[in-house]
């Protein structure tokens, strides 16, 4: 009798194991599962036993033999849509964290109902994706072996080439070797925050600073000590000099051309101000250029990295915002911590992908990058002002709105009394993504404030942004 | 005469830039120079200013004109070699830290003149690096726009049900939603870490642990505690016990399956009792399971995340070792820790590359996967056995030998008075490259252990593994 007992109990246990996989949907109707003898070798138990679970489950409709072929998961009867793989919910965002309401904001992105006004995202309409995909498709034909191989830091020597020669432009002389490959622009700034601070160091940023910014500051157990920032021409180096006359400020994060999401840029002659301060005091600066080359003016504003002479300024970028978000590429320059940041990008990520390191290589040096930026200036121009006169024509008295001069954001003030976390619950009720001002001080500076995006621009955004300025005006009167 | 002075001056610093560009490599022979407007706006100096410099780079050789075209970098008069992009350099390692230390035995992959029995790099001749790149190319063609997009945590679905579908093999049963897509294994084990500790916590972690991950440990601010681990059954049960109950261990760190370098591999039934013992204390595992498909037995080890009950073992790997090191691509399943684990990887990287994620998923759902693994652990399993073979012929009295079931490296115990440093720089000297065990332990525990690289072999590495043991003995006459 225990025999039998356990017999039993293991042929169920069996049968109960395979249809949780095809609930989970880890097995899907038409896969194959395991064979008889594979099942009974793996969950060690007998052969009949694994085929008294199949046969109860094909008794339940759940699974099917097909002759020489095995046991295959059954479509169920009636076969639902595919199921979203996110979705949206209907959380009060008040009462979530600035953690989750960060990921909200991210995954509404992947929300096709949605007017995306959220999330920073480039406008993929205007984004070289056929070209590049055309690009890497022939890479990839004519690939060798070694291109499988892992390209340690500082990373594929033709992009960093091409980075170098670009540098120019911004004034900067550099050679190849000072550039690091990274795996997206936001590694560079985790790897500089790690070469050049511990935890519970002092950090001085912009304020407001772009929250994934913010994030990885948390991460790495520093405080962030906030600097007023004008919203033309950036941090306020009185307010700057001060704060580093009375604490130990371990490096200063700016985002110093076209900020996200103030779009402020700090002038040439106030740039070299800022270094010469950081030189004098030795302190790095760890600066964000992003979108350096998204300038609505006649000339591409110069880069603190030109002002350097002693090593101290890390320059980021990605080209996530003017070629693709995708293939994960970006890039620092690291000054005198040069090494120590070669050893923490392979340390932490070993290397960046070598395919797209290539892919945008040939894309620099065919001229394509040139082309697509002088498109994406001209195109991002006009969608950031038509987006600033709607939002001046529709939202309620007591508005304030940034005037960019580069970028793709546009970061509006509310009247006093509005939370943007109400104005985003509300905005999503009506099919409308914002980011809540919330998320950009760690200090709540910024309650009444949101940022949104100004990557795109057709009439069905047009209305949105009506309708926003709409609830807004209804939020002031309730205040 | 001031004014003139200033206009010499000028057309100097800008004759002597481009030279300075010229020789960092920057702008290359054949590559065309900003046009006199251009570098006259960017340096806002005069036309003219500018003009009397790229006719002098020219007098000099250095640049000529092309009509209709603009100054071009001229080809140097004897054309030299292109340069060795990394160096492999005389330093004596015994001078130069372990950060240096684990650079260079890094770089030396990057020299195809050295025997490569250093890094424990996969043998590209056994990837599959011509069906990637087809499938790359074949995906890259048809793409839409869309897969430019962010692939937001937890990372592509579709990569995601084939790594739950292939976790049954390992005893687990995974939803899609329990896997999170990283940017490579190192990354796994960065965010694991910032998921369940802050600096200045103690780690527990197998002794010997691979560089790599003690690097980690390092960056983080952590304590490693070095557990005794036994090269055949793995990480001393009673040992962590006692480290457990006499210290605040906030995670364990373990290569269960095929240890780098131990190649140890802890039974199954052992598996359970650490899972078990760590549940008691509801203390995290963090199992690197990147060899754990590469074994030599008849069935593939189980995993820890198999017996785990509490959602505490969080199970990392990547497709670094049999797919391609350089497509970025590993995996995590967090268990309790999802939320923290998806946010993370959003705050530290955002994404994994896209296009390297659905060309693994499509590589796994045709069965290339298990092709290509069949393929990997039956030459593994020679290759090892022949290296193992030639070490235990050639190496003196004293030396001992790991007898790996899976993986691809060996650990070899020499005599107590050679230090691997010495037989580092000996070997460099040689023509190969070997791992010195000092990297291997935060304490230096094994000073006279080496690992070597058993993913390729050929007769000339036979010879050099038989020197190598000639210069063992050398040194142990020596001592």
């Amino acid at each position: 009798m225990p025999r039998k007992t356990s017999r039993l109990f293991r042929y169920e246990k069996i049968a109960n194991r395979i249809k949780q996989l095809i609930e989970k949907g880890t097995y899907r109707p038409g896969d194959r599962i395991p064979s008889v003898r594979q099942m009974s070798e793996q969950q060690v138990v007998s052969i009949s036993s694994v085929l008294q679970a199949y046969l109860q489950l094909e008794s339940e409709g759940l699974i099917e033999a097909k002759p020489q072929s095995g046991y295959f998961v059954c479509a169920p009867a009636a076969s639902p849509l595919p199921e979203p793989e996110i979705s949206s919910p209907g959380l009060d965002p008040s009462h979530v964290n600035l953690h989750d309401l960060m990921m909200m904001v991210m995954r509404d992105t992947l929300n096709p109902k949605l007017i995306q006004l959220g999330a920073a995202m480039p406008n993929l309409e205007l984004l070289p994706t056929e070209r590049m995909n055309r690009i890497m498709a022939g890479l990839a034909r004519k690939a060798s072996k070694g291109t499988h191989q892992y390209q340690l830091p500082p990373g594929l020597e033709k992009l960093r080439v091409q980075i170098a020669k670009r540098a120019v432009n911004s004034g900067c002389q550099l050679s190849p070797s000072d550039v690091v490959i990274t795996s997206g622009g936001t590694e560079a700034i985790d790897i500089c925050l790690h070469a050049v601070c511990k935890p519970g160091d002092i950090v001085a940023i912009e304020s407001p600073m772009y929250f994934g910014t913010l994030q990885i500051i948390e991460v790495h157990g520093l405080r962030a000590l906030e600097i007023p920032t004008n919203p033309r021409d950036g941090i306020s180096l009185e307010a700057l000099q001060f704060a580093i006359e009375h604490n130990p400020i371990k490096a200063v994060l700016t985002i110093s051309n076209f900020s996200n999401p103030l779009g402020s840029c700090i002038p040439d002659e106030k740039k070299k101000e800022l270094v010469e301060l950081l030189t004098k005091y030795d302190i790095p600066l760890i600066d964000n250029d992003v979108s350096g080359e998204i300038y609505f003016t006649e000339k591409r504003p110069l880069v603190t990295k030109a002002f350097d002479t002693k090593g101290l300024v890390m320059l980021c970028s990605s080209f996530s915002k003017d070629i693709s978000p995708s293939l994960r590429v970006g890039w620092v320059t690291p000054g005198r911590y040069q090494n120590a940041v070669e050893w923490l990008k392979f340390t932490l990520s070993a290397s960046a992908p070598t395919l797209a390191q290539m892919a945008i290589a040939e894309f620099m040096e065919s001229g394509g990058y040139d082309h697509q930026l002088r498109r994406l200036r001209r195109e991002y121009a006009g969608n950031v002002s038509m987006l600033s006169q709607v939002v001046t024509r529709g939202f309620p008295a007591g508005t304030r709105v940034t005037r960019p001069l580069g970028g793709f954001v546009l970061w509006v003030q509310l009247p006093e009394n509005v939370d943007s976390l109400d104005l985003y619950s509300m905005a999503l009720k009506g099919g409308i993504t914002i980011t809540p001002g919330h998320l950009f001080s760690p200090t709540n500076q910024f309650h009444n404030f949101i940022r949104l995006n100004a990557a795109a621009w057709n009439l069905p955004i047009e209305r949105a942004v009506e309708r926003l300025g709409r609830m807004v005006s209804e939020l002031v009167e309730r205040g």
